[in-house]
C-alpha cells in the first residue's frame, strides 16, 4: 500500500540532527544564572507589571522566523521585552490572590520533568511515574494527617479536581445540584456547568463559613456539597464535621476544597481545618499554592476511586492492557496525557522535610498575624474578618472607592502587589503571604505603603 | 478581631528564609549536568522499563522524611531508583504512540516557567504571560496555514481543548449528540461523558476516514461532529471539507481534532491535510506531540470565542476587573491557574525556525516512509493502512497472538519501542517517529529486531 496521493511530489530534505548536547551545556548554564539572578534580583522589580494592553505584543516580531535563532536570544528577549510585562509572582512582596512560591527544588524538578517528557497515563508507559505520583500523595496524606486507605492522584488544578469530583458524584445522582456556600471559589461553579449540574450559593455565618442550617435546608436530592477549607475571599473554614453529617444522610458527595489551607496542616496546630475531611469522598490540596511547588500541582484524594473510575475510565485499543496489579492513573481524570508532576511534589516534600515545611508555613502564619495586629492598633483601619492562616482581610475607614484608589496607588509603587475582594457587599483589601523569601520587613513595608497611600 | 480560636496555641518559630540561591546555583548546574548527561546517554538505556508491579515504590521510603535533604540526594536517587522505572519517550528508538520529543529549548524553557511561576488567570495577573500566549499562538497559525483572525489559546492537552469545545456545542445545543468517527481518539468519547452529550461512532472507509455518507444520515440535530486530521490509530485524515459542508448546512459544532497531524503542516506538501480546518468552529494541534515541546502544550483556535466565553467565563469579586481591550484567559476553558507555557512553545518555534522545523518533521516522513519499503519490500510482512506521516501500521503474515509476541519480545530487548492498535478486529504493530535525534539506524535497528523476533 503507497503512502497517500497528495504527498507524491514529497522530496525528501537530508536531516541534519539538532542534536548538539554541548549547546544544550551551555546554554542550561545561561538558563541557570538567569533564574539564579532572578531570583535575587526579583526583590528590586517592581512587583505589578507597568505595562498597557498590547504594549509587550508591540515589542515582539508578528510572525515566527524562517531560521532557528540561538537559546541565548530568548533569554535576553526575557529580559528586555517580556519581564517589564509580567507581574512577579515569585516577588517577597507578592501578597496579591494566594501568594505562592515557585522554591528552588521545585523549579529544577520542573527542568528533569521536561527532560525525562515521560506520560503517565497508564502504568506501562513509565511505572516510576504512576508509582511515585501514588507515593508522593500517599506522602502529603501523612504530613496533612487524613486517613489511610485513600486513593490519590495529580490534576493541573482544583478546578479539574473538583470537576472530576462533580463527574463522578452527577453520575451517581445525575440530576441533582452542587450545594455549596457563596464563599466557594467560582471554579465549583464553573464545574458544575461544564457537568451540567445547577450550582446553588447557601448563606454564610458572620465568619463567612457555610451554614448547616442553610445546608440541612437544600440538601434533599442534591448531587454533591462542596465544603471549602480555606476560602478564597477570608480563607474561612466550612464546619466540614455538621457538612459530613448532613452528607452521609442525605447521600450527597462531599467535596472538600482545601487548596489553599489544607497545606496548612503540614503543623499539628492547624489540623483542626482538616477536621471531618476524613470523612469526605474526595478532597483537594493545591501544594502549588502553599506548599512551594510550581503551578501547576493539585493532588485529589478520593475514598471512592471506583466513583472516579467510573467516570473516566475509557480502553482503547491503542493503548497497552492494563497489568495486573496497578491502576493505571488515565482512568481518574479528563486528561490522557499526564505529565510527571509528582517528581516535583516529591522533590519538594524531601527538600524541606515535614520540619523545613512546617517553619515556612508558621512563618507565614506568624507574619499574617503581625500585619493584622498593626492594623487592629491603627484606629483608622480595621481587620474585617477572621485570619486562621496567611491572609489577612481589611479595609481602611474610607468609602469603596477610597480603598480602590488605595490599592490602586500601592500597587502602582511596584514595591507591593495585594489584591482585593468584596465582603457584605465592601470592597476590602487582601494581604496574602506565602512567598518562602517573605521578610517581616517586606510586610513592614505593605503596611507603610498602605499607610502612606492612605494619608495621600 | 482575633484569629480563630483553635489556634490560641500557636507559638511562632523563628523562621530561617531557605533562600540561598548559592545552592542553587549549585544544584542546577547538577541538574543540567544531569539532563546533558541523560540526553546523551538514554540512547543506551533500555528504552521500556523492566520492572514488576509496585517494585519502583518498594524501593522507596514509606514516608516523607522529617529534615531537608540535599537536592543532590533528589539526582542520585533518580538515577538510581527511578530510572530503571522510567519507559524513556525521549529516547531516539521510543517508536510507540506518538513518538515525541522534549527539545532542549522546550526543556529550559520549562525552568524558566517555573521560576517565574505566573498565573496567566488574567490579563492583568500577568500581560506578558496573556500576550505571549496569543503571539505564540498566532505564529504556529501562521506556520500552519491557518486564517487570520482565530482566537487562540493553550490548553494542557487536546482531551481538555476536546471538553472545550464539545461544551461550547453542548451549550448551543443541549440534547443533541456528538458525532466522530470509530477511528477517533477516545478523549472524545471521554470529554462528551464528562459534558453529558452522547457520543456516536460512526464507520470508516477503506482507508479509515469518516464516512460522509454516514455521517449525512446521523447530522440532524447534532451537537457537535469532531473530525480528526491523524487518527490515533493510522494517522488517517477525515475529509474535512465534506464534514465542513455538512455541520454548516445542520448547525452542528465542528471540532478538527489535528493534534499529532496538524504540526505536519508547517511543510507546504502537508497542507492538504488541514484542508477544510478554515471552516472548522475550533481546532487542536499538540505542540507537545510532534513539534519539539515538552509535555503539556495542547494549541486551541476557535472562531466563535464567544461561544467558549459562554461556557466558561465567570466573574468572581477576588478577581480584578477586566481591563479595557484585553481578553482574560481564563474565560476561555476550565481553569483558573493557567501556566506560562506559551513560553515554551514561544522558545521551541525561535529555536528551530520554520526550517528547522520542516527540516525534523521531512525527516521523519522520510524514515517512516523508508521503513514502510522494508516492509512493502518482505512477503512475510504487510503494511496494513496508509502512511500519509510518520506513523506505519502493519503486521507479520502470522496470526493476532504471533504479531502480540513478537512486539513483546522487541520491547523486552529494551532497544526499541513500539505500540501496537487493533484495525478491523486484527492484532496491528504501529511505528511511529517524533524523537528529534531518531536517525536511519535508529528505524532500521528497529526493522531488525522485528524480523528477528519473527524468526524466533
Amino acid at each position: 500500500m503507497s503512502a497517500d496521493r497528495p504527498n507524491e511530489d514529497f522530496v525528501p530534505v537530508k536531516h541534519k540532527p539538532d542534536s548538539d548536547v554541548d549547546q544544550f551545556r551551555q546554554d542550561g548554564e545561561a538558563a541557570v544564572a538567569w533564574v539564579a539572578d532572578y531570583l535575587e534580583r526579583v526583590r528590586e522589580l517592581p512587583v505589578q507589571a507597568r505595562v498597557k494592553p498590547g504594549e509587550i505584543r508591540g515589542t515582539l516580531p508578528p510572525s515566527p522566523p524562517d531560521r532557528g535563532e540561538p537559546f541565548a536570544a530568548v533569554l535576553t528577549d526575557l529580559d528586555e521585552l517580556l519581564l517589564p510585562g509580567i507581574t512577579h509572582w515569585n516577588h517577597p512582596r507578592f501578597f496579591g490572590y494566594f501568594a505562592n512560591s515557585g522554591s528552588e527544588p521545585g523549579i529544577l524538578a520542573e527542568l528533569l520533568i521536561a527532560a525525562l517528557n515521560v506520560n503517565a497515563m497508564v502504568w506501562t508507559t513509565s511505572p516510576a511515574a504512576t508509582e511515585l505520583e501514588e507515593l508522593a500523595l500517599d506522602w502529603l496524606r501523612q504530613l496533612i494527617g487524613l486517613p489511610e486507605g485513600l486513593h490519590g492522584h495529580i490534576e493541573d488544578t482544583a478546578s479539574t479536581a473538583t470537576i472530576v469530583a462533580l463527574a463522578a458524584a452527577r453520575d451517581l445522582r445525575p440530576g441533582g445540584a452542587v450545594l455549596t456556600s457563596e464563599q466557594a471559589n467560582f471554579s465549583v461553579a464553573k464545574a458544575a456547568r461544564l457537568v451540567g449540574l445547577e450550582c446553588r450559593s447557601l448563606p454564610v455565618d458572620s465568619e463567612f463559613r457555610l451554614r448547616p442550617d442553610a445546608l440541612a435546608a437544600e440538601i434533599e436530592g442534591a448531587a454533591a456539597v462542596v465544603a471549602t477549607v480555606g476560602t478564597t475571599s477570608t480563607t474561612s473554614v466550612d464546619p466540614v464535621p455538621e457538612i459530613a453529617d448532613l452528607c452521609e444522610q442525605s447521600g450527597a458527595w462531599l467535596h472538600v476544597d482545601a487548596a489553599y489551607a489544607g497545606s496548612a496542616a503540614v503543623c499539628e496546630e492547624f489540623r483542626w481545618a482538616l477536621a471531618g475531611a476524613d470523612r469526605a469522598d474526595s478532597i483537594v490540596v493545591n501544594p502549588h499554592k502553599w506548599l512551594f511547588t510550581p503551578f501547576d500541582c493539585s493532588a485529589l484524594w478520593t475514598r471512592r476511586p471506583d466513583a472516579l473510575f467510573r467516570a473516566f475510565s475509557a480502553d482503547p485499543e491503542y493503548i497497552p492492557e492494563r497489568a495486573s496489579g496497578v491502576i493505571d492513573l488515565k482512568d481518574y481524570g479528563p486528561a490522557l496525557g499526564r505529565r510527571f508532576r509528582a517528581l516535583k511534589l516529591w522533590a519538594v516534600l524531601r527538600a524541606y522535610g515535614r520540619e523545613g515545611l512546617q517553619d515556612l508555613i508558621r512563618e507565614h502564619v506568624r507574619l499574617a498575624r503581625l500585619f493584622a495586629s498593626w492594623v487592629e492598633a491603627d484606629p483608622d483601619w480595621e481587620v474585617v474578618a477572621p485570619y486562621p492562616f496567611s491572609v489577612v482581610c481589611f479595609r481602611w475607614q474610607g468609602e469603596d472607592e477610597a480603598n480602590e484608589a488605595l490599592l490602586r496607588r500601592v500597587n502602582e509603587t511596584g514595591e507591593a502587589f495585594l489584591s482585593h475582594t468584596r465582603l457584605n457587599g465592601r470592597y476590602v483589601l487582601r494581604l496574602a503571604v506565602g512567598n518562602l523569601r517573605t521578610t517581616e520587613a517586606d510586610v513592614a513595608r505593605a503596611w507603610e505603603l498602605l499607610r502612606e497611600a492612605a494619608a495621600a
